[in-house]
């Protein structure tokens, strides 16, 4: 599927871009947060709930969906969009990822990868023809190529051959892709911490016909120098006619790093698996409702937020709920990091279309992280 | 505080009633059921999921709200209202059936109770004064007289005490009650199990000047005949012009048989706390969403049903949802159940109105109970 892709407009002083695609009728302004589903529900949350932030995109994770429900099961009931009730797009990743951080006793070959649920111990055998065919049925509007992803400390011969196997496969993806009509694919491009192999990989991938492209084997495990190294020498000499993906990223700091050099796109746990541990995202810095300083805070999570929870609630009230473990809790602090990270994009967004990134990340970082508000 | 409770309609055949009460600009229909918020939020849901649902009244625990998160930082964040930012209507109890039912290591005296916190161990003492402080400080717009709840199996002569002391308790209640422009005041009448204690409460407690009754003391251990004789006996005694409330009823059959001896407002925490164990109701009867047969049952958890959930997800998809522990599958639930409630006394409401409540019952019944799908 076309995306449509088009950039709307360059920093002049970094390698940040304004762009834009389209998935159906919907259109997908980047750069784009897109927060994470992974049993096709971003958690706590309800379809009208991410109408009402304003999320059009949101990720959901084949390796889990693969395990339960099944992916016959999602098909029958008419794909992700059929399944979940969320009417507007998904990406999926293709499972790689998950089946070397979560599942047990793997065992990769030139087919593809063995290993056991992280659920029940149930033996499985992933290949990149069975993540495509997975991903087609979940029938998500952007599909990923299957990879392999090595550890953050892998070493460079190991790397160099791993690379070799991501190109086979990522061919064996689009080879097996039965939808491009209705299913943009994505490849990804690996090497690990070695510029190199990141250049093999990045001329391999991308001289495949994918419809975008994903840096992908970061913040895996290596050195955050390193990470930023790579981000800074690869990102930019990304193909710049389709979308540039990055996988799991991130925090607000990262996020800024990422796009400064070129990335149109990015997911994180980061917004809703915090909210879940209480954490909540101001301009001025993290804070965890559960500490005793909120007790009688009349005040919302965050002043000029326009999210639902701090229209209508106090820190004293949302911590209160917090520790009599309500689930209301959950459900309002992840509208409120969610909100959070919107607006944190949109101001991006509008920063690139004005040509003053540079300032606005000083500032963001000065009020972000500067004050001693951040846990 | 002046209900202006009104009765609009009375069975011909039944003591059932349609009635009508004000709370400041809310009008509020009856026969009415109140949803639980033991801590000023009902379980999983907002505020507005309760206000779509169509509930303009709520109960909340005195009890729970005293030992958490007090009533002091209720009332300066501006009482339930303000706290909770539920911006209708609150009942709340006096606080004694939680301290009957749930207290450790209590001991009544002529003055009050003391009780053991069943969170920490703390030791407290609850007097009428203190019930009728807290619910002055909690804003509630009904609140009630503190009672002593004897347990369903208690004997003649200590029902007999009881009484007199509840009703002792019921005075000072009055007495201690600071707001009656702000907050109406209803008064309890007890006597277990036996029909001439049972007529001598109910005289000694309408006595006094409240401005609605309960019957207290009913599913706390007797029998349900014993139940069913007392509310025949004793509901269509209660004052005409005054409400009648039912504490913690119930099963839709109860609520059914209450309303038709008379009774005009109910509570229970079955709808919520079923949900959150996976039950829902329909009017062919109840069903647990973890039952494998929906596994892949596109159809919703009731046709016909209004709700968000019915309106957006398949029992497949709940039932997901619920199996993964996904906090969304609890919410769903619970506002299904909601809305069954709210339609059962919709329908309860117009058979009155049309004074047909023996066949709708009937009717009723026969789907509800006669079908294999009650658990």
């Amino acid at each position: 599927m076309n995306l449509n892709f088009k950039v709307l407009k360059r920093g002049e002083k970094n390698f940040a871009r304004r762009g834009r695609f389209r998935i159906r009728d919907i259109v997908i302004d980047t750069p784009v947060f897109m927060p994470v589903g992974t049993y096709g529900a971003v958690k706590s949350l309800s379809p009208d709930d991410l109408y009402q932030l304003g999320y059009s995109l949101i990720l959901a994770n084949t390796y889990h969906l693969y395990l339960r429900p099944g992916f016959e099961l999602v098909e029958r009931m008419g794909g992700l969009r059929g399944f979940t009730s969320f009417k507007r797009c998904f990406l999926t990743d293709s499972g790689g990822f998950q089946v070397f951080s979560l599942a047990k006793l793997r065992e990769i070959n030139e087919d593809g990868v063995s290993f056991r649920s992280h659920i029940d111990g149930s033996l499985h055998f992933f290949t990149p023809e069975l993540s495509i065919r997975v991903q087609n049925a979940l029938g998500s509007d952007i599909i990923m190529a299957f990879d392999e992803c090595p550890a953050g400390g892998a070493d460079y011969e190991y790397v160099k051959r791993s690379i070799s196997l991501t190109y086979r496969w990522a061919k064996r993806s689009l080879e097996a892709h039965r939808k491009r009509d209705e299913q943009a694919i994505f490849g990804i491009f690996q090497g690990g911490i070695y510029t190199d192999l990141r250049e093999e990989s990045l001329r391999q991938i991308t001289s495949l016909p994918f419809d975008g492209f994903a840096i992908g084997g970061l913040a895996v495990g290596e050195k955050k120098e390193d990470t930023y190294r790579i981000v800074s020498e690869m990102v930019h000499r990304m193909p710049e006619e389709y979308p540039r993906y990055a996988m799991g990223i991130g925090e607000p700091e990262d996020i800024l790093f990422y796009i400064k050099n070129g990335i149109d796109m990015l997911d994180c746990v980061m917004p809703t698996r915090n909210a879940r541990n209480g954490q909540f995202f101001t301009f001025k810095g993290k804070y965890n409702i559960r500490n005793s300083t909120f007790f009688d805070d009349p005040s919302p999570l965050e002043d000029g937020c326009p999210c639902y929870a701090c229209r209508n609630f106090s820190r004293a009230y949302i911590r209160y709920l917090y520790m009599q473990n309500e689930i209301l809790a959950h459900r309002l602090l992840t509208l409120h990091n969610l909100s959070f990270y919107k607006r944190l994009i949109d101001d991006i967004q509008t920063a690139i279309d004005e040509d003053r990134l540079e300032d606005y990340e000083s500032k963001f970082m000065a009020d972000f992280y500067k004050s001693k508000n951040t846990l």
